[in-house]
């Protein structure tokens, strides 16, 4: 059972609740998430025991185990998050382009993109430097060095970056280095991750797993929001299913759902979600005129030699001619 | 194997083929598919005999067991096939609104959506007189008399009819009062079925079932191809995966991926993909997005009080909102 | 709503009941169930009207759109429901050994394949004449042809025979012929087929389709039920999903959950669940140690050489050695 | 591109293998993977190229991209490797039992579970202190507290214990106290924290994710041998699927499949496969059927009260009812 106070609650008021809670006979745990007082029971409040607790005064709300979270519930919170990455908001008008490299390879190569999805109009650079990889014979990612070669390219363009964090020791590094911290799908519940990111103040982009319910992918965020960081980006990346000529099943539909149950930023990532090239401009369409927030796009510029998930790279020239139709889609749907 | 020849193949040049193919020792089986002479024999074509086929005078193609499709592929024919149901053309410039309630009710609640959804924009009327429904207790449509009913709405309004049939001894009777058969998704494989309407002249909207492959989908199209009706229209409606928020999961990178493997026109029905009313809207602009030639919307005024899947369906004042985003969004990405 | 009454219920027992049901405003339908009389109501039954049904003497139990059947419940008929093909029981102690080709191809390889299969354990022989084919061009079967092979060998080699029916309009040929008629997995939510064959008073053997939700399935099995045939036995046969290297997932623990449900005999299919003769023995073994009631095994002489589904046929060579494996752990588990 | 030498290449015959591998242009990657030298390249050894390498001195295969695995492959050793967990053998004759609660919750809670799983036949005693749970406020476990109460029982009772590690910087922690590390299903693909058990010489039990292919589960466990541990089990716990009746889907074909391509021991996890304690019997039996090395069964003496996922626990008196069935079935198919 969670019970949540308003953030104005009285010690004495909460007394009440503590009071009232510990009839269940464990100890409830006790702590601040935003402006709100969390109080935890490892108990259920089904019943009458929750009822009670929640007429009481200053209680906003009593979960029970139905919903796993409740911060990033749009129950919890009526209004849009807006996510700040430097000068970039994330959850406001704009449909943000996020473009780059699968992975960073070189200073040539990232710069050279960068350089060409920055002139496409992405306003925030991609490009991985620690790379989950299927196979541990694969590349994986060239490390700090390709962090420090994300931060240059980032301070010559001024494009701010998001690239992945692994571990929870990688968590300072990379935040050395990143302006968003990238949660990869494999993470999704890699809960200790979670809440080492959850404790940085940086935005955090979280992909949803390929077998994320919306519930646990909420949760997941639910994980972050706890520890006190409210700057979660959600992406929809493509689920598993039985189907087997796209690499992943894109899930367009939760793009709004996710709108409507919770109060985040949503974007979605059509390169990984299709794993087509071919595929990928009809996919971001498809999410921008569903209301997604901002765009993930691979690119590179040849990506045949790409190190990593060239298929599904387009072109810095095809994503020149997509983000006039994606900014089109954008305005047919009231958005800039 | 199957082997097509051009339509202007002779039957010298096709006695030549047969020869050839009759060196496998299984008999040929011979018909004509549209404009196509098509030879088959349950034999692999894979190597050389393949080959010196495929060299061969006037023979278009060779298909080996890679794909169970032929002429319902983009190889096999370049150009867009417009299907025409009446007046309105499918797989044209225009994004084709198809709406109406899931099932025929009363001549009162029909006529009363028919005229809400024309005056909203729709062109063609969809309604259930035959329901497929989970369980034997469950509405089970009101039969031919819901058909007399289509029919006579029809034609007071001018508004074509698209409606289910789900027997082969059904197509004659439904064929009698619609302007275009629909399969539904639970006999998307019912090959006696397609076959009963592939030996019509009517246009056809197949839906794709809950867990057709892309390939199978495209196959079971092929069924009504090869007797000689190409008037196919491919409908995508969700796809059943592990997610349970919704009700399936709306798959819209299918929607671009069929229009490039095939020539046929693909259209959306966002209210079985989403199954809730709510998605309904956000799901039918990513189908726009994405390409759709048409939209298939369940619509009844009063929604709770619906027969059947009430869940689902928008009301048509909610339908005259959602019309003018289609047709921006339609527009944005040069579609009218 | 779904109120079943005892079979001993008086005319003036139902005619209070319909009387009470009236009161919704709708007409009931009534119609025989087996023993039972089942009054149906497009309505919900929730809260007080359904509870006054419940109430009244003679009623069984009303059902409320919770669950979509109600004949093929464990709830509704406690002891296990035996099915009898001629001289084999499904449903008793014995797991039964149903096994035979794919497809008829020829008399010889079937009467071959089936004295070979019966050497080995086989209690009924299986075989399809009416192949439903992913492709149009795919080997379609011998038809009635077919049918007359299965009946020869089976009266020669006194072994009941179960092979599939496609259409409602095959199902007097195909049961002329069969002692237990088939619903293949693509046919298993095609209703018109389901009502035609129960209608008949054969055994049939209902196939999961691949993407069948348990409940959905029972309910195909209830369509055949309601008509009045209880002589179904449901097929566990493999499911889609994402994972791509065997043809199916083989959801071995739907069979004790089926058996928990419903009182119908549960078989299973190792062959199309794995797609894969090498893995055919352990599928068949695990879904015999689960309770399966029987197994139906795809046997072929010359595997590759099989006109249709060679991949996963086991030889009868294999299958020899399988069926004592098969009851030393159909004897470990209690059965025979 | 992965070349594998034998283990008693030399110097010389090493030398040139990577000469000839430098002519690809990128400087080849050398590594020791237990007995084998390895050879890493980023290219694709498709071709000419890999057939030349793949007919030097001492060169025992090259793997090019179609498999992420060498190591953990059935191709690259023959024999199955034993596992061995204090004096418990996993991967040889023995069905191995390993039993206990979900989650360590109290000292009185976890030695009265061990004693009874004890004497049902349990030879590992499993039990949770770190544990991953979905919400931030659903109970996580006791941490080091739980850790101590498993050794000190373990100790006691003389029951090995395996227990899960959720991150690279609790390996040493979890494996001071454990005899076996469990990497938890939602970690299957942290791949640092999969390095870091590599880098110890503890017994791993490997869960497989709930959306893992098979060969990215196996391509999962080569991460740990290629740090130089071969000790790893896998373990089959239910894969995601549309089928909601269970929480997951148990894929019993795994387990022979995984036998078949890999030498690693595979064991079964009914209780998290099927999430229903009255399904976890039939799940069990036929998982020891299909070939399981053993068994992964939670046991809880009040379920209800069970702090985790109590709807799966079996009491230790359902356990001993069923462990002499395991063995019977073991038995039946030539296991003890």
């Amino acid at each position: 059972m969670i019970i949540v106070l308003e953030g104005d609650a009285t010690d004495s008021e909460i007394g009440a609740v503590l009071k009232e809670a510990g009839r269940f006979g464990t100890a409830p745990a006790v702590s601040r998430a935003g402006s709100a007082t969390v109080v935890r029971l490892p108990v259920s409040g089904k019943g009458d025991a929750g009822d009670r607790l929640r007429a009481m005064p200053q209680v906003r709300g009593v979960v029970d185990g139905d919903l796993p979270y409740v911060l990033a519930s749009r129950d919890f919170k009526r209004e849009d998050t807006l996510v700040r990455v430097r000068d970039v908001v994330l959850g406001g008008r704009e449909v943000v382009l996020m473009a780059g490299p699968c992975a960073v390879e070189s200073r040539d190569q990232l710069f050279s993109v960068a350089k060409q999805v920055k002139a496409a109009g992405a306003r925030i650079l991609r490009g991985g430097a620690f790379k989950p990889r299927t196979s541990p014979y694969a590349f994986q990612g060239l490390g700090e060095e390709g962090l420090k070669l994300l931060a240059e390219v980032s301070r010559e363009l001024d494009l701010p970056v998001v690239t992945e964090v692994m571990a929870p020791e990688q968590v300072d590094l990379v935040a050395r280095y990143a302006d968003m911290l990238q949660i990869g799908s494999r993470s999704v519940q890699n809960f200790p991750l979670l809440k080492a990111v959850g404790r940085t103040r940086k935005p955090v982009l979280l992909k949803r797993g390929m077998a994320s319910e919306i519930d646990e992918f909420i949760a997941a965020a639910e994980y972050i929001l706890a520890e006190g960081n409210d700057q979660v980006v959600l992406c929809e990346r493509g689920i598993r299913t039985f189907d087997s000529r796209t690499r992943f099943t894109f899930d367009v539909v939760a793009i709004p759902l996710l709108k409507r149950l919770t109060h985040l930023p949503v974007v979605a990532d059509p390169s990984h979600a299709t794993g087509m090239a071919a595929l990928v401009p009809q996919a971001a369409l498809a999410a921008t005129a569903a209301g997604a927030d901002g765009l993930l796009i691979e690119s590179h510029p040849d990506p045949r030699e790409a190190l990593s998930d060239g298929r599904q790279a387009v072109t810095p020239e095809e994503l020149a001619r997509l983000a006039p139709q994606i900014r089109a889609v954008a305005a047919a749907v009231g958005r800039a």
